[in-house]
């Protein structure tokens, strides 16, 4: 029997239809029976006669399913065999309390970085973003559907989503922001996709899986000048189930409802809401879900939002008020827009490399996360922001020392120590640890020389002084009650203890 | 006819009664009648029979004056002429608006410091801290009447304010905060005051006076072995009134309440009102009043405060918030600790130069003002936040620097530009010039490679690139409309704009 990895793609394809327009005028089903039940999945039109039905199973065994619907006069029916996952396959990603686990158990510490449209670049571009996610700094990185219409973002995509023409923008680019939404000149039929656009936002959130990073997928954003951004209500409800149909059989897809959802100016929350819906009803996986601010930030107490995702909307303040939000809305926090690496004109994309590895610290130790982002200028137009490419910042080999530390942890994930010194930041294990064992204390801006400790007479911790910068953990041995860690009075300094 | 400089202090002095307590048991007023009017104030007792009456002559012109009450049984009369004002004396400082100016007219931007007991220790050590302050990098000092009991100043100070023998400290330090408030040992006698502890006190007063420099005067705090910071009601109103008899007449000096009031767990809010009362009642020249926080800021909104002193009482958070401050009360600003450039164990005072300096330009740039402080170890024990000595740390030249500039605002000061981008701190000058022609622009952490400006077509600004740590203004010419100016994507740059 036709065998299928556990959390994978199973496929069926076959022929149907194509009188009058197949996108809109017939409907393709899965039902899929396995030894957890049966699930009803929609399925697709992939253009050229032929249509697709995805699914991923999530138990291991035999299953049968019947493919049915208006595209074809017949029902197709067919059995596979659900196989054991392979090494590093540990399924989608879920929401725990405030952290995140992998559908095995295995805990997940997003470590994420944005290349908006890094999918929609030629092929030797994608190939060195891959090559440089090969090198294990993110696990999550945030992209679009859409194309981009945006300051340094201006050319040509390799593929639209629909069929039609585009404008010819025709504006002379004087480093500020373009005008945008639907600029006259755009000839779009909105009830025909391109299947060739989509098939290539398939390909890179495969080929993201492969390497064990989570594709956190922007499926509406308002850096536009097509017109996708200012659709009708019944082309967005296409739009929404043609993506639903077709991504989401992959198991490392996270919905990232929209990049700055209040920049939409022709959206309303009932529309966000309703999108909402439609993914809960739609996505039979239950592929986490979360919507991105410009300026205010969305209700993520809602309960259709799986984390919040949230924009800074304080040009200092930022991931210092992680801990807030958890208190707010009690789901994981993902501070996904926190100032870029780099040294472009706008205030977005301008930090230095320690102060963003700083921001990631500061989320990790108030029991939140960050997102990485870097735009540099003076590389030929390539900004990994928005094109991948190659990485020019200090930051990435900072960030994946902080998930090999955060991967030590014990437990269910960090949260802010609530008992620590009024002057420093310092998370415990959350969940089964408490506070009992394993302390971070992190220092930041702060360069103290040394830390005083005062622990329980008797108690014992292993005391390791990491350089969050450097990138070490030095041994200094064990430590009982009251004892004094000396620290070389340099920024970004970090102390861990573990009882023993 | 003696004559007496405008702002001046013109002294009376002469014997009186000693039978019982001269403290508390007799009276000495001078009645002054000027060109202005007349003026009653009150004097006090300064041992080995000595009484003194001070008195800050306002104006310029001819003076009468009685000097009477029960410390004896005649009345003493005396004239003197208040001649004009010498270069460099330009009078009290007071609030105006959200900013400062010299009773002369003279704006007075503060660039505070911070040592609290300086004035504490031996003469050579003081000699020291005069030569760094004439060095010019501040207009401004906080320091104590009281002497201090804290970590790194738990030796004896030069001289106690009351009669009476100390407790001897016996406490094991480990480097933790040590015992405080009324400890078992000491005998005081709060009627008696030791007037060589004024008298030292004053000393400093004057010769920071004479060197350009405001002494901003911690009347009470809580760092205290001794009891000061316990005594009663009576005793503390003893206290004051004889304070404020002995220091109202130099131009110099403002009242400090108290630093971290919220500390001195024995005071209520009713008693520092009370002491607010007392200083309105019997400082007759109106000197600055403020009170400063720990961890609740104290509502600077009661019409005694003439403007804020705050803490922050946040880690991260520090000027940032001058601008809100400003408007939830309405009076000038000064953010008194913000932690200081330093390298000791606790977080409010291990920052770098240029995280100092930094949070300096943002409360410039929202309109407020910062206090220095340093709090180096490794040098004989000495630190500067607290001994004065010698300044190790890199903040003090740059806050100079900001000085040069802040000189140079048109008008009544900065406060930050309503209108600015989203991504900058940007300010205009205060008052009379409004949004008109004078503009600031700081990047602080961010490090844009360029900014671009977008004016009226046809107006005209001189610019300039100011490299706020490197301290360099650079000359970028005359530019028009809209224009963009190259930046060397470093942190701490500004762009200063003029109308011409």
């Amino acid at each position: 029997m036709h065998q299928v990895e556990r959390w994978s793609v199973f496929e069926w394809s076959g022929k149907g239809k194509t009188a009058g327009n197949p996108f809109t005028d017939y409907e393709i089903f899965g039902l899929f029976r396995g030894p957890a039940g049966e699930k009803k999945v929609s399925g697709f039109y992939d253009g050229d006669g032929v249509y697709r039905v995805r699914f991923m199973p999530e138990t291991e065994g035999e299953y049968t399913f019947e493919i049915f619907g208006s595209f074809s006069d017949e029902i197709q029916k067919g059995a596979f065999v659900c196989t054991p996952a392979a090494e590093g396959n540990h399924g989608p990603v879920r929401a725990r309390g405030f952290h995140f686990e992998y559908d095995d158990g295995t805990a997940y510490y997003p470590l994420g970085t944005t290349c908006y449209v890094w999918n929609l670049q030629k092929e030797e571009l994608r190939n060195a973003t891959l090559a440089e996610l090969k090198k294990g700094y993110f696990n999550k990185i945030r992209f679009c559907v859409w194309p981009k219409h945006y300051l340094y973002n201006l050319h040509e995509p390799v593929t639209y989503p629909y069929e039609g023409t585009p404008v010819k923008l025709n504006w002379v680019n004087d480093g500020g922001y373009p005008p945008m939404g639907n600029l006259p000149g755009n000839h779009w039929d909105f009830t025909r996709f391109n299947p060739q656009h989509f098939r290539g936002v398939e390909k890179c959130i495969a080929q993201l899986g492969e390497i064990g990073v989570e594709a956190d997928l922007i499926v509406m954003h308002p850096y536009d000048r097509w017109g996708f951004s200012c659709m009708t209500k019944e082309q967005d409800d296409l739009y929404w189930k043609y993506v639903l149909a077709r991504f989401s059989a992959y198991r490392n897809v996270w919905w990232s409802l929209a990049n700055e959802y209040d920049l939409l100016r022709e959206k309303t929350v009932a529309d966000w809401e309703r999108f909402g819906k439609l993914i809960v009803e739609n996505d039979p996986y239950g592929h986490l879900r979360s919507i991105h601010n410009c300026t205010v930030v969305y209700d993520h107490s809602r309960p259709w939002i799986t984390h919040c995702s949230i924009q800074r909307t304080d040009t200092y303040k930022t991931t210092e008020l992680v801990d807030q939000y958890r208190v707010r809305y009690g789901k994981p926090v993902i501070m996904d827009e926190i100032c870029y690496e780099g040294d472009i004109d706008q205030g977005w994309g301008n930090i230095s490399g320690q102060e963003l590895v700083r921001r990631y610290w500061e989320a990790a130790l108030r029991g939140g996360y960050a997102t990485h982002g870097e735009t540099f200028v003076g590389h030929d137009d390539i900004l990994w922001w928005s094109h991948g490419g190659a990485l020019h910042g200090e930051s990435p080999a900072r960030i994946r020392f902080l998930g090999e530390i955060l991967k030590q942890t014990p437990g269910a994930g960090l949260r802010i120590l609530e008992n620590r010194s009024w002057d420093e930041v310092a998370a415990c294990s959350d969940g089964v640890m408490g506070d009992g064992g394993y302390y971070l204390y992190y220092y930041g801006l702060n360069r103290p020389s040394s830390r005083l400790f005062r622990k329980n007479p008797g108690e014992k911790f292993h005391v390791e002084v990491i350089d969050t910068w450097n990138m070490t953990v030095e041994d200094r041995g064990v430590q009982e009650g009251t004892f004094r860690i000396a620290l070389p009075g340099r920024e970004y300094m970090a102390i861990r203890l573990r009882r023993v």
